[in-house]
């Protein structure tokens, strides 16, 4: 009687140990994009780049396609030259679509704050669970 | 001796069976989309939109984001009114990244050739398998 008390009680837990591991890498998302936030406004895109796949293979979409993560850090540093051009930049993650247990679409806004202007646009990002760690490995801003 | 060479064969046809799915796959999606382009030319968006997830959870991102597979064909109505505003349609597909055996992201270009203008841009599409068919459930456009 016991045993099968316990087998129910385990069975039970299951979902309750995948949901675990679904908020767990939800939260490793979301901290990648915080420190993404975090290091842009403290003007460091070499930490900010850390958030991606260091990979030719990264697809990094804005006006045109960038291919790679070398050519990813020159575009975005071509683009944001000084701190007046980077401004301050923040993020409103609207959805995060599991694919599988290493993929995630995740869907939001940012908005840059500058002085004379501010930006902001929609991303899709393609976020991957390299050597377990999340990095995005495309990203489509628009 | 003779049952070895089979099981070896057998092995080696492993990877060759895996990636005729996969180009079976690669092909369905090709059809979806080449069925698209045919159907935008022939001014119909109802048929247009069958490459489409029929669901509440359908994405589509533009210059804001729709959600839900009625909204989209309002969205589309709306914006491509008649024959004029719709023109010609061409897509340039790039790249198929399959993330699982269910789902593929399809980056791409459209083209639209009309009257008074020719515009274009380019499209994250993710494609997953929904009761054996390939659809899009996610499109970002810009």
């Amino acid at each position: 009687m016991r045993k099968w008390i316990l087998f129910i009680l385990a069975l039970a837990m299951v979902p309750t140990a995948k949901a675990q591991k679904r908020s767990g890498d939800e939260m490793a998302i979301r901290t990648v994009l915080d420190k993404q936030v975090a290091a842009w406004n403290e003007v460091n895109i070499d930490e900010f780049m850390k958030g991606y796949w260091k990979s030719d293979s990264l697809l990094f979409i804005g006006r045109k396609i960038t291919s790679g993560w070398d050519s990813t850090l020159i575009r975005y540093k071509k683009s944001y030259s000084d701190k007046a051009a980077m401004g301050k930049l923040r993020f409103e993650v609207l959805r995060l679509d599991f694919i599988s247990q290493e993929a995630c679409l995740v869907t939001g806004k940012y908005f840059l704050t500058r002085e004379k202007d501010s930006p902001n646009g929609i991303f899709t990002l393609l976020f991957k669970k390299k050597k377990g760690q999340w990095v995005i490995v495309y990203d489509h801003t628009s």
